[in-house]
């Protein structure tokens, strides 16, 4: 990944300068940047680290903790291939790709600029040499078209409805599927030997036709094939009887977790919205036959609720139903919670009505029983009290890394200079308990006593589970400016005062207004802004 | 994996009554186990996520926030492969693989049961018919041994040292050296179709040696090539030139992260102690020259103090130094913190004196700098102010996963019956502050009110931060068991009187003591417990 590729072209002003701000500040680095950098790999630093957990743990308190009626899970990365064949993403969890024929750019047919068909088609190269090369070769293919320059003149689009986005070009190859899911091997096995082996008695019998020859290597292969999941959700239908033997809940009841999951994209984009790795927060709420469009709607407003609690603020916000066209063929009903990023609305949450499908899926392809029984209910089919079924499904599915990236673009503001031409300042305005750092606390000079005050009061902090950090490093204008760009709430100076009358100043981030508070008092007043705020 | 997988049988009775309890209790599942399960992994469930996060979060609380000189990170999972080149994964993060002969058994060559050179060595089979067949197998190559039902003898062991683990045969296919770590393809790739390409021309082209055809299919997978990191370690050195730039860090300073590792290991063992997907809690601490010996000194107090303040007791705890042959070549010192486990004592977490070898090497391989400059040192080659060098590195390099499988054998206790017959119970000692559930909050009976009480205390609970859990379910005493067998250590019963004189029964975890305490001390009293226990 080459530095431009880290802050892209393509992105907005605001885009360049949050992704500038999570390098300089630590909060996100490119992945492996010392060897030039992964796809779409990235590193969450100090900051970032900070942010995240405090993100995802304001999540598990709202959706495990203050709720009687969830509890959480964590499951393995590496689940058994049979689950991604019963909840059917081996077959269809793919994208479709397309190669160019003249510039031999791979991408999404269903992100592909589009062009009706029998529409003017310019292919523009890179430069003047290439498409020469490019009006020769399709020449020979029996193609005639103009050059001017380094654009061909003279195509047109084709049936497809789309173009190639590099080029321009309608010289497509067949679309073709391709699996999102990484895939990998498990145990003592050698897969290349393997395959080796399988090709070379194929071929050595005359077998040449690929095909025959891929089905092989899949069969050689079969029993050792992993995947990394696609996303956490699945772990909760494989788990519910053992989840629901131990806690012995009662419907409605749900199963969350937070965690990786990972996505072998073609298309990664916006900086850490979409990439390969990355994280989310989901939760499965079981419910009864019939009762999915009503929970449904209370889970949609239990969720954009949230992400407001989080700090996001409300004209960002969204509730966007899914059309009939856009909904799975079994789910009944699905909204996104949508923020208004920099390049527009985006999908950070979605709150699906999933009905029994996964339950059953899992049930019919394990051949273990995957239901509830309920004493008190009434069996529709028999009018009998005891009602044994097959639980329905809403699943709020929140993107965690995605949701990190809005509270930085929420929280992102630049304040001018005045008529004097200073206090221009980038300043962070993240709720105050979802910052990195929730207090600083400054000496103002490293001597006179005061960093040792200073460490004082960051133990009273740390005792109180508060996220205090001394820092005495540069000017104490310098510290106040980084802490307003990591967004620290609020900054604890020690000066000469201190000694005498025992007091500090605090700094508030968001107005820079100042005032002297006990030592004593200082984090009783920040609990209470924390809590508060 | 089959349910004697799960609780193998040659796990001590201790340890097989600890995970049957995991299960029936939710602390730990087998992974996918509708399907069978999948080798060694594990599924945490909504007892084991609150232990395990518990963990984590006070080692966080610990290293990172509770120090001045520690930052926190969280790298992807996924790196660029010249990581593990430089780091030496690549070449040389491998276990020693055997086949044996006679029964087909893989196994690793450096956990196989010793044997002298010449020794006998007899050789047992399932069954007589197995036996037989490999009496006749062993003639045809001119081996000739004398079968005794299912045994056959005559067999010597060989220059190895080792014989099979599974049938005791010396008959044993070379040695090689397999790679531990799970490789994937990154990118709208297709692996397979490249290998059939390239195996299809070479074969063709008349190459048929193994050796050039794995060439070959490596070469066309090569870009594509990612591996699932063995360790978190790496990404600390990869991105400490850009964690120093974002933190203005002066030495010495350490980088600390937690998260997922992945190794496909041959051999896996003692339930989470040794899974292919376990976590990690690991510090890289950063000193100048010369002074690892001294930090490598303090860590290993620190580590193993931290260890005894999360709940293990002493005399299961030690420090154990590596003897020189232990040693990585790079290494100058080295001490295991090792827990008495149920099967003896294994190790917890390494805290390793790594000289400058990492740095050093990502720098080479990366062609970045990876130095510090201090401008007040002395640099003792000028003799001048101003000393640039590479760091030295003291690593605290701690497992997660079998630190909780630690807490539960720690924790773990049977109480015997009274002279009556009654009061056994199963309890779980665990130190109150890592407890899955804090406070348990029951409504005596589901009437009269109580369980409204007892829901407005669960809701005080949780606006403290404290996990609290409503529980209705079954009678009184069972809660308490099943409370017991979780590690809750307060339950608080709301019964008659509350309505009268607003008190509560706490009872206590460890002795079975209850008291009466007023409604509004409630979260105090349990407040203060868990700072002081």
């Amino acid at each position: 990944m080459t530095e431009e590729q880290y802050v892209s072209d393509a992105e907005s002003a605001t885009m360049q300068k949050i992704v500038s701000l999570c390098k300089r500040r630590g909060f996100v680095f490119p992945g492996s940047e010392i060897y030039g950098g992964l796809r779409s790999a990235y590193d969450y630093g100090p900051m970032g680290v900070e942010l995240k957990r405090n993100l995802m743990d304001e999540w598990w308190r709202t959706m495990v903790h203050g709720r009687e009626d969830v509890v959480g899970i964590d499951a393995a990365i590496m689940m058994h291939p049979q689950v991604w064949r019963a909840s059917g993403h081996l077959a269809s969890f793919s994208d479709p790709l397309v190669d160019c024929k003249v510039c031999g750019e791979r991408f999404r047919a269903d992100k592909a600029p589009r062009a009706e068909p029998g529409e003017a088609a310019p292919i523009t190269l890179a430069d003047k040499g290439r498409a020469k090369a490019a009006v020769e070769r399709l020449a020979r293919d029996g193609i005639e078209l103009e050059r001017r320059g380094k654009t061909l003149h003279g195509a047109h689009a084709g049936e497809r409805g789309y173009v190639c986005p590099n080029c321009g070009s309608p010289f497509l190859s067949e679309e073709r599927q391709f699996n999102l899911m990484f895939r990998t091997h498990m145990g003592p096995v050698d897969p290349i030997g393997r395959i080796i082996d399988a090709l070379r008695r194929e071929l050595a019998a005359g077998v040449a036709d690929d095909a025959t020859l891929r089905q092989r290597a899949e069969e050689v292969l079969g029993d050792s094939s992993v995947y990394l999941r696609p996303e956490t959700a699945q772990a909760m239908f494989v788990q519910f009887a053992n989840v629901l033997q131990a806690t012995s809940a009662k419907l409605p009841f749900g199963i969350a977790q937070m965690g990786k999951s990972f996505r072998n994209e073609v298309t990664v984009e916006h900086f850490i919205f979409r990439s390969l790795e990355f994280e989310q927060m989901e939760m499965e709420y079981f419910v009864p036959p019939g009762e999915g469009p009503r929970w449904l709607e209370y889970w949609k407003e239990e969720r954009l609720r949230w992400w407001q609690q989080v700090g996001l603020r409300g004209d960002n916000l969204r509730l966007r139903a899914h059309g009939p066209d856009e909904l799975a063929h079994y789910s009944d009903g699905c909204f996104d919670v949508e923020y208004r990023f920099p390049w527009g609305w985006d999908e950070l949450e979605g709150i699906a009505s999933r009905t029994d499908y996964d339950l059953k899926a899992h049930a019919a392809s394990s051949g273990k029983k995957l239901d509830y029984f309920d004493p008190e209910a009434i069996d529709p089919a028999s009018g009998k009290k005891g009602w044994r079924y097959v639980p329905h499904v809403v699943e709020p599915a929140a993107g965690a890394t995605r949701g990190v990236l809005a509270l930085l673009c929420d929280a992102y503001d630049e304040e001018p200079a005045d008529a004097d031409g200073k206090g221009a300042r980038t300043v962070l305005r993240l709720k105050p308990r979802l910052a990195p750092i929730k207090a600083g606390i400054l000496p103002l000079v490293k001597k006179e006593g005061m960093p040792e005050v200073a460490r004082r009061i960051t133990a009273d902090f740390l005792a109180a589970g508060i996220n205090a950090r001394f820092d005495q490093q540069h000017s104490i204008g310098r510290r106040y400016a980084r802490h307003d760009e990591v967004g620290t709430p609020f900054c604890l100076t020690v000066d000469g005062e201190t000694a005498k009358d025992d007091t500090v100043t605090i700094r508030y981030r968001d107005d820079r207004r100042q005032e002297r508070i006990k030592v004593a008092a200082a984090v009783a007043v920040v609990e209470e802004a924390l809590r508060t705020s």
